[in-house]
């Protein structure tokens, strides 16, 4: 399958080396405004082909979608020093608008996923401008917290975080929410694993590990910027699961009809992803203050969005 | 890592196949009274690693295992006509024995994976033959009907088995416990999940699992004679968890100190394995009739290894 | 990409054991005459699928190829006692004609990739059957002796096979030639290599090579009946190649318009391989020897073919 | 096996990302004196990990690396504006000493892999400071300008570089070697090859390949202010076959005794890569310009690293 991927900075360009590495594509377009960019990054990651899986990298322009399963959008203008989050979320959605309409005219086939942040309000501008049908509009969403969580807690247990199996819904951001009441190790609830293997979850534990959730993209930034490699990754895992008709369940967002009571907003939802997008959504049962937080999620995110229309 | 495999049938073969193509260990020896055999399946298999990963694949004696770190045993005889149960049983052990005590010899510092049936009695054999600590000779037990439980249920809810997390406990064989009640997924209840993606689970769609679940040996054997594929990939898994100490959760068999007030009996529990062998047992939450249905599995064992003391 | 393998004894259940071990396809299914034979496979092997890549293993009729971008065909009569060797040929391609017609039907966008034996007669009768142009009746050829070429050339020079750079031409048979002028490791010539290495290629271990690669078939049918699991990992890369648009040069059997003066002959040539099937041949620079026996194996398979006709 | 990386800017957090994407360690320690980047840097590539195999990926101090099996040298001090080339190579073989002994003293058994430019100075360096044999202390050398040779060949002749086989020599820096007398495609000479398939290599295609080789960094330079994805994914593969004792050929730098009459000079020709670091050093057959560059290049190699000393 072929993956279109608009933006080449680091987030775009360790998503095409992630699919390369994974062998989750047979061809990666980048794309970006400064075109020397998107070249230089196309030839960096094709040169670590020959050590992975065959794969055609390139760079060029909107044409060269013809024909793609799946176009990221990783592409975003920085903020101006002084520029309100609004008028930056404003400025951001316009250029998502025309390269949608550029996308579409080019690779009318192909699913979005969407990867530029606030990501869940671009994943619903992007529904907006695109006109395409909900469940092929895809935004990471909490993909990434949710794997920062799966990481905390194997790391907390000392277990692999494939053996960890937890969700964190609505926002990817500071609403969002840890669905700890359903966090699973093996199939066994997390809080009665964690004793057993001798590591109990205790009050302080567990503010850490949400601190360590929710924080995790601070502190990389603090670090080093910018964070790339965890979302670069869990976008080339949405299109294997996409290319190879999986239906995983992944945490990602998509414009939901109701959630909590909140209609029509993009947040994240466990989901089951396929060839045709997202095939279904799943409710969680969540605690009680885990609904309400849910719910706060979904309604800041519907209010921000309101702002931009 | 270098992994010996001990029996060149079916199942050693098939595990000595997955593991050239998952790149799961750097050398593969197989072994077999029948040395012919062994020659032609390390062959075969040794033609299968141009395609996948750099791997030596090759037959030779006992003196071959020095320096493996796994050594899986799939050797066994044939029931002669009209043997009992036991007495295959009892002459099973004995081959075991012998073999063991070459594998101690040789390869001291490895790690037994027993495949041989039935395998929780074989496993106990093992124990007491190599005089190993427990954690380090482990049955394959469930590993293949907890694989099976998750494909039948993804199969009935549409979604990929990776994304089903639901365990079969206690015996391999006719009484063993699938534990419904834990059963999840992504990290939802089985029953919820079900209900949400419009296949909810009856007592009949259960009852089908169950038997699905229960009686698929038998199914296969009386289609193609025996098994071999699932188990060899599911022998390989457990060898990557060791190799790269993986602490991933997994329903394997060792002889476990106490079970629903049983003592000493080997059988299958979700259990962490890593490069150490078994680091931990988890001791599942049960619903009543499950835990019932596991102290009676248990039971059902002790007796049987008594029979064989 | 949906794969169909038609025929589920050893050789079909092996390539559909590594398609899913090496996630190569997203589903598989396996069709036989043998209905519970097809079943067996396909469950057997759908419990690797846990351990692996998420991809829909199943059995069924022809009408479940609809959609496959490759059907794999690899059923075959048995030799009757005293059955002249063109006689079984001539059952065997009735078999073939109708097995084809069947795939045509359900699948027509689908490359026909043969794997029964005598392979070169079958891919010819299997053009003929199937309407197709040449290039999308793909027999797995000498990828296999290729395979073990290699292998065996690695294991003198204490290399990967993967550093081995080598191709068996001609027939899949007894007249196959062993490109050996050609024969690199890294980028050398193998006897320079060899030297080097301190493993010089004399005449003997030239001769004991050559025999090991034409005889392998025949020691591994000696040792346990017939061969499978190279082939099976020869057939998933091939698919692999296809689903990816790899283009890999890979030596197997096309009717090819002429080949050392001999016309319209199914053999094997080193080929470029991708999602159209076999984009390109290459004619090798072959010692006069060589260009000699490539010549004899030609007209062997000519005379074979026209016996048929 | 465990992997050091001392060093977190892009090369070596790129090694540790492809490292746990492509499943080549079960533990990854990043180490640089910016503490709070190799965090960072830690972190976000252990968010990876979900998505790939289990491995966990840390951050620490030189006492992290007990243990390890080859530890991946990244570091380097930057240009301060007017110094001289070799002034900067004095301070950065002055750090390197340094952090040798460091190494040294907590990985005894570790193999270095050096991945600081200019690499084969580096290499020399490393290997004074450690007093390991030179086998151990390999330098990347022109393992990526080998990729890329391999890619833009693939590109031109429109087969996957996999297919292609082909060395670049000597330096990795402006005096490398393009083996074009030895390149192949499967096993055919280059020029014949590309005949074949209808992209003949002119002299003007050799010199836009040669240049595409040569100059590849300044131009990825040019777009992205450095190079990381291919050298991380290359320095990965060297981890893998080491971990796997692959004996892959493989082109890479260590202090070589002797090479076109110029003696203990580091380079890159092609090597057999294992457990033991370089088990054999290929001298390859060259036209004679070639040999006469690699002689230039030893040279001028040989010089730089004596002003250092």
């Amino acid at each position: 399958m072929k993956v279109g991927i608009v933006g080449a900075g680091m987030v775009g360009s360790a998503a095409g080396y992630a699919l390369a590495l994974r062998g989750g594509a047979s061809e990666i377009v980048l794309i970006d405004h400064n075109e020397k960019l998107a070249i230089a990054q196309a030839e960096d990651i094709a040169h670590a082909v020959p050590f992975a899986h065959a794969c055609v990298v390139g760079a060029g322009g909107y044409e060269e979608l013809e024909g793609a399963g799946v176009v990221i959008l990783a592409a975003g203008v920085a903020q101006k020093p002084g520029e309100s989050r609004l008028s930056l979320l404003s400025r951001n959605a316009e250029v998502f608008s025309e390269v949608i309409a550029q996308v579409r005219r080019n690779a009318p086939d192909a699913i979005l996923l969407i990867a530029s942040n606030p990501v869940d309000i671009m994943t619903e501008v992007a529904l907006r401008a695109s006109g395409l049908p909900r469940e092929r509009v895809i935004g990471s969403g909490t993909i990434l917290d949710t794997a920062r969580f799966r990481s905390l807690l194997g790391t907390h247990l000392g277990i692999a975080p494939q053996s960890v199996h937890a969700y964190v819904l609505g926002e990817h951001g500071d609403s969002e929410v840890l669905a700890w009441s359903a966090a699973r190790a093996g199939s066994e609830p997390i809080a009665r694993f964690a004793v057993q293997v001798g590591a109990p979850i205790t009050g302080e534990i567990r503010e850490r590990i949400d601190a360590g959730v929710r924080r995790a993209a601070y502190r990389i930034i603090e670090g080093k910027g910018a964070t790339w490699y965890g979302i670069g990754a869990g976008l080339a895992r949405i299109v294997q699961a996409i290319r190879d008709d999986q239906r995983t369940v992944l945490s990602v967002s998509i414009v939901t009809p109701e959630v909590e009571g909140v209609q029509d907003v993009a947040l994240s939802l466990p989901r089951i992803v396929g060839r045709a997008g997202i095939l279904t959504t799943l409710m969680p049962e969540l605690a009680e203050g885990e609904a309400a937080a849910l719910r706060a999620s979904a309604e800041l995110l519907k209010e921000t969005g309101a702002g931009l229309r």
